[in-house]
């Protein structure tokens, strides 16, 4: 009998999550049935969606269940193979969530072709995130040479993809960040043309003085603030690829305040603006592509990328929890 | 020297218009000069859009201003011409506003096909309204058969068109509309399959009944209560062609209460919904192929219209007035 470690939802959470909505448990891993496959985690990607599931409510998928492992992608290595599909030492990419090893049946694993980089990269630049910004751009966006696109998030793994393939493809690139260092990193490592800092008061202002042209493309990311600061900087016929809205996914009920809907919509109507959710599971026939695209120009040197990795699957909550924070920098990683 | 009346902005109101906000001019006209001509009014057409241009902030177009003619599309009779393209008596459309009588160069006039029906569908049926439903299926809702469509404002000219072209496409299609016989009307004469009457406190149960396979489409006509009911109905990749928010056009600043944005970006995130806003001018391009089929269901008898017909220049502030409080039944025209 095999023991491995899992981290399962222990309690729903009430806006942001406590060490209390988890807990650590030992578990043992049953022997890999005909057309399963053992595998040992490396990696498990933390990921702001994650949040959206803790909740008992609709979001993308069903909720995580109340002692249920805690839902995430990993990278791991084969143990043992009883599906003739893959051979130990093979690196996979599955949906498997925070444990420390599983038994999964083969149709649940990709293999991960080690010759595009590393295998961390499978979960971030060559991952999903990766995916769902380059997505983003040639499914929804659409991006021409000369226009102005804005990144909410830019230091995290979506948005410095996205705001590199946007430079790379002639853009004006703005990003928004927290904090003085991630905004140098952001301009100075991923060349955005300009980054702003959040928690800045003037952060609206100095993004209309950031975008003369206005804003052709906005990366919703974030939700919030910045979506209130870029709403009026649209021009006519922008568009909005609604990626994330991470700072919403804390919220129940509805805000109290001012409603905010009718001058967005209004915003949609008189500029023409094109507003579309998407999800990387929707948009999976572009990983081809992507994964050319992105692992030469990674080759090359034209696009970087920044790992945050945490140590040990004890220390994922606690990792998960900065993440809705923001205290992390770069793409969130617990290696097992 | 040629007379002639016209209705101009007096001032700017808050809120519903009264008719203060409109002062009736008589004015002479000037001679045609080379390159232009003169055309009298027959009928003019009176839309909500015009409410937004009313006050002095940017909406799709510039405000009028303060002693400007009313903006508006019209269809007219050619009475001089001094340009060699028209000959007295053609029949023009114009964005030449609310005015018995005008000169205009002529490449601001269309000459309207009196094949394709009466003179005053130029306007409806055939005309702004009828292309702006015919696009907004086209090229944003893209309906596929067997879809369910939810049609605010079901008994005015954008969405009665809007839903008998659904219809014909195989959709289930459900109205709604302001009062007992306009719900009788998108039934009986447009062949909804269902309309609810908006002024029923369980409008939004109501409209959960009528859609038992969720909400595919939804024809952003009104805003308001309307778009909070249909919201939560939305199915994976619904689509929203956003043309207007009547219920919102007299609004000034922000609703207080509770803010409905966050609830509406996780509805197009979770739902990976597609919004987008629309106006007809940027789709000339569909007209011919919108006239081609409007025209021909019409004489089939596979498409019917009604008219609102008001008589008198004098008359079309308070008409205008009626129409932002859903008192039309039909194409709003004012004869001239």
């Amino acid at each position: 009998m095999l023991h491995a470690d899992r981290i399962v939802l222990a309690e729903r959470p009430k806006g942001q999550p406590t060490p209390a909505a988890f807990r650590l448990e030992e578990f043992e891993l049953p022997e890999p049935a005909a057309g399963e496959v053992l595998v040992r985690t490396l990696y498990l990607s933390l990921d702001p969606y994650m949040r959206t599931r803790m909740n008992d409510a609709p979001s993308y998928a069903a909720p995580v269940a109340l002692g249920e492992v805690m839902t995430g992608e990993t990278v791991g290595v084969v143990e043992r193979d009883r599906s003739g599909r893959f051979k130990p030492g093979d690196i996979v990419r599955c949906y498997s969530g925070w444990q420390s090893a599983f038994v999964a049946a083969a149709a649940q694993l990709s293999l991960v072709d080690q010759a595009l980089g590393p295998v961390s990269t499978a979960l971030g630049v060559l991952g999903m995130p990766g995916l769902t910004a380059y997505a983003a751009l040639e499914a929804i966006a659409k991006p021409q040479a000369g226009e102005t696109i804005v990144i909410g998030a830019a230091a995290g793994p979506v948005g410095a993809l996205a705001g590199q393939l946007a430079r790379l493809r002639g853009l004006h690139t703005v990003g928004i960040a927290g904090g003085a260092d991630k905004c140098r990193y952001v301009t100075s490592e991923l060349g955005f043309n300009v980054c702003l800092d959040r928690r800045q008061d003037d952060m609206a202002s100095q993004l209309g003085e950031a975008c003369p042209n206005g804003v052709d493309i906005y990366m919703e990311l974030t939700g919030g603030q910045v979506l209130e600061a870029v709403l009026p900087l649209m021009n006519l016929h922008g568009r909005i690829p609604v990626i994330g809205i991470i700072a919403w996914y804390n919220a129940s009920g509805r805000p109290e305040g001012a409603d905010q809907l009718p001058d967005f919509m209004r915003q949609v109507l008189y500029k023409r603006l094109h507003v579309e959710g998407m999800i990387v599971s929707d948009l999976a026939e572009l990983r081809p592509a992507f994964e050319r695209e992105v692992s030469a120009r990674l080759k090359a040197g034209e696009i970087v990328y920044k790992e945050d990795i945490v140590e040990g699957l004890a220390n994922a909550p606690d990792a998960f929890i900065g993440l809705l924070e923001g205290r992390n920098f770069g793409k969130l990683l617990v290696k097992i």
